[in-house]
């Protein structure tokens, strides 16, 4: 389970609802608890670098991983949620993600970052007004997301969830965990 | 080499440049050529994804990642890059990365993103007006970009650019390649 839950006011509880979840579809999840790691003072960096090796040994124990790639803070999603991603995509895992809008990449960069202040450059391609290419691959981010996504011989679970539920809204994840367990444990 | 670079209007001329210098330092880069895959038509979800490969296999014949890590439309580095750095960090590689900013991740989160309306959440957590934490951990970016660097026994050269040069200034980038010949290759 890969997300920015951890970020949300009640982030824990959330990831609680999460694992539950997973659990009665079926699968074991892989999501740290709550107390697993305090800060006690000292050296942040090395403290970061500690929650770090121990995500990353947790997705080396992990089969697969369902990534929330709602946008978060901005038109992607979150990046340590990215860089996981990436991660188990290249230990050969399959990969699988769900993000609460409907709106392409594309749609979110032109109207939520330039908003809509676009244009067509002599080269043929889309652009901001900071003359930066907007990609457009009718994929819900970055083509590294969705391609990695898609090699790894999973799916993209688009949904539009309430704005304020952005977030939390977890209607998306679940019809993930049940086409995972669909098609991969055959139930 | 990783980076945002493919989005700037001359892109491929400076992937070249970052190419020639990364020569300059007694190593063989693996970026694309800039005709390596033209888009003819068709389904263009389907074109994002051979992209996608192509990036992939050239990652899987790669020995170390040098990833521009300077923040893109946002607070945080482009998602590409930062699923591509979890990529060569789950393959075992040494991963480096620069960014044109000396600003940390919590910095630029509450002053550009928050416009400095953050507070002190009960939990002792500092967070935005939104509820949602502030990683602070003095690293560039999320904890997984800067754990994953430091794990894999790399590093990441912070610099200052000036704004307009932000997405192009190789000063870091260059150094970057400058302190890796030393440390990997003696020179």
């Amino acid at each position: 389970m890969a997300g920015p839950e951890v970020f949300l006011p009640e982030g824990f509880a959330q990831v609680e609802r999460k694992r539950a979840l997973c659990r009665q579809y079926g699968m074991e999840p892989s999501a740290r608890q709550g107390d697993f790691l305090k800060y006690e003072g000292g050296d942040k960096f090395t403290f970061g670098t500690m929650i770090s090796r121990h995500n990353e040994e947790l997705m080396d124990a992990s089969d697969i991983v369902i990534a929330n790639l709602t946008p978060f803070r901005g038109v992607s999603a979150d990046p340590g949620t990215v860089y996981e991603l990436g991660y188990m995509v290249a230990r050969g895992a399959k990969a699988f993600g769900y993000t609460n809008t409907a709106r392409p990449y594309a749609t979110r960069v032109a109207e939520d970052h330039y908003g809509g202040d676009t244009r067509t450059a002599e080269t043929g391609r889309l652009v901001g007004p900071d003359g930066l290419m907007i990609e457009n691959h009718e994929m819900i981010d970055n083509l590294m997301i969705d391609g990695g996504i898609a090699r790894s011989g999973g799916f993209v679970i688009r949904h539009e969830a309430p704005p304020k539920a952005r977030l939390t809204d977890l209607t998306a994840y679940e019809a993930c965990l049940a086409r995972i367990a669909e098609t991969l444990l055959g139930r």
